[in-house]
């Protein structure tokens, strides 16, 4: 896989993409593979640390049953087996994680096609075309709603784990009951002085197999636990008041650091005042899947248009119907019909049988 | 497998469908998954003999590398996986396969939602709603062009076997290069008097293993061959005149009966006449992949509107549009959007962890 992210020098000329792709779910990357079919530059810009969308940060174990061709399958091997496809070509994508997109402007364009600049949270990028693969939008952790909460994230409230020599020596509160919760619970045994881990219900979420290992650890393990407060020291956090929830009993704990892993909320963000026809938290489309901008067209979960169903098996039909849309933006003359892919790799060349 | 056929008693109450599906190609058999989803009880008409359409019919040992989350698949495994995905369900659908559709008729309807008559070549099918995933139509034979060799059309020319009896003892005359024409060459070594195999290329399309076992037996296999002219006595057929096509050579052969496997050509037929808005050979949908009659959709390759494309991840999606639609039209209380299966089935439980 090529990645990009490298700071541009200002001085070379901007590297123009053919189709840059917002979102790197199961649209996306569909539409990466049908990209490279075209033989259009491709880059995928996600907000994620690794492609996959939703199928891989909030649902990797469960069965999804309506994918066409797949009387079930896990959501990560769709992920995996997606990837495949999108890099199978001569022509791959080249891929930009963990960067939010922020502004869109129109460039002045030396061809007949419209050329656009997205600038991110980390660099800009140049592309003659753009499909917005976005779902719901860019993932962030959910928070602690606690009143003072704000005021110690990232000096005491963490949610997510950079460096775990953040961790070294320290007595650590981790939340949360699925994989995240728990994979880190096991992870920071050799690094944390202590590891008291709550969760708000009796179940968790997590493997069953991560789970047993913890519990064979020294980690205390808190159901049904929420915080009820935070304790602090002038401007340091000391511990929270615990509350089990189920007998209404409340006491003290003292600890150094949080470890927040309660879910994702997600969000369309800058996207939403780009100039292109947003309704609410979604793109108006027509059936080129085209936005009101030329060039700019969106696929999957975040678009809408009479009779649109929020399903991965509409999504991977208009990732198509945008890609082959655009590469008739970039080269007008190209036909629109990307012909059937069993008939562009030599199938057996037959057998020769000369006569008697 | 439930499979319809029976012919109906006139004085028993039609046996309505929720959703009548023709054509039982990849876009037949989502929506017929999807149809299970919605719980319509659903019937699937073909005129094959077997379900999967062209993937089975036409070009089973191929891939096919566009296919949503399959880097590659073979033509026939992605047939074999539609059909186990739409039978998963509860409510199965019934499949009436050999049958050629031929009349519409609205019929007066007891409920709200309207109510349809689809005549077959053999019987009668009742239903709410009609979901056209005809493809390119049903497939029937291509046939010899020779003048008169419509005049021996299932008295010395073949385009199909039916039975093995009719050619036993027989001097057989196979025509083609595909698996068919191999396959009947190679079944019916213990059936026929002698069989001469001609073939228009030097190249067979047919299994390469196949191939060779034919070589093997006491087949003449002539290429690159045709028929100049038929030879007759009277009302009868008994052999051809050969064409050697690369040496423009002629020779009598002597033979009492022609097998010919020359590939399928297809045709909308009588749907053509039907008034839900046909253009050509294509039904105009909208947006919702309605025709022009209430209840009437169509998905797949079938279908026309401003940015149509006829690929297999594009039917997919039309056909769960279409699914969807239809269960309004039958219970307009009913939500649209169906859920998402990964959340329909129990999924694993979690883990219990009481507090220490």
């Amino acid at each position: 896989m090529i990645t990009s992210n490298t700071s541009p020098d200002p001085n070379s000329p901007p590297d123009i993409y053919d189709l840059t792709i917002i979102g790197g779910g199961p649209a996306g990357l569909f539409a990466a593979y049908y990209a490279g079919l075209r033989q259009l530059r491709t880059k995928i810009i996600d907000s994620l640390p690794d492609l996959g969308g939703q199928l891989v940060a909030l649902y990797p174990e469960k069965f999804i049953f309506d994918v066409p061709g797949f009387p079930k399958i896990l959501a990560k091997d769709l992920a995996a087996n997606l990837i495949e496809q999108a890099f199978q070509h001569n022509i791959k994508p080249t891929v930009a994680l963990s960067e939010f997109v922020q502004d869109l402007q129109a460039v002045p364009s030396d061809t007949p096609a419209p050329l656009y600049q997205i600038t991110t949270d980390r660099t800009s990028h140049f592309t003659r075309t753009l499909l917005i693969c976005a779902g719901s939008g860019a993932f962030s952790p959910k928070k602690l709603t606690l009143p003072n909460a704000a005021q110690f994230e990232n000096r005491g409230i963490h949610y997510a784990v950079k460096s775990k020599a953040v961790f070294a020596g320290k007595h650590v509160l981790i939340i949360g009951g699925g994989d995240s919760a728990i994979d880190w619970s096991l992870n920071l045994q050799d690094t944390a002085a202590s590891i008291t881990l709550i969760h708000r219900r009796n179940i968790f979420r997590a493997h069953e197999h991560a789970v047993r290992a913890l519990q064979a650890t020294p980690t205390k393990i808190l159901t049904p636990y929420e915080i009820d407060s935070l304790l602090t020291d002038g401007d340091r956090l000391i511990g929270a008041i615990l509350h089990r929830t189920d007998k209404h009993e409340k006491h003290p704990l003292p600890f150094d650091v949080i470890i927040a892993q309660i879910g994702f909320n997600s969000s369309l963000g800058p996207i939403k005042n780009w100039p292109i026809g947003i309704e609410r938290a979604s793109i108006r489309v027509n059936s080129h899947m085209e936005t009101l901008l030329p060039g700019i067209f969106a696929a999957g979960d975040v678009t809408v248009f009479d009779g649109k169903l929020k399903l991965i098996a509409t999504g991977f039909g208009e990732a198509v119907i945008a890609v082959n849309h655009a590469k008739q933006r970039i080269d007008p003359a190209a036909k629109l019909f990307p012909g059937h892919s069993s008939e562009m790799v030599a199938q057996a060349p037959g057998i020769e049988v000369p006569t008697a």
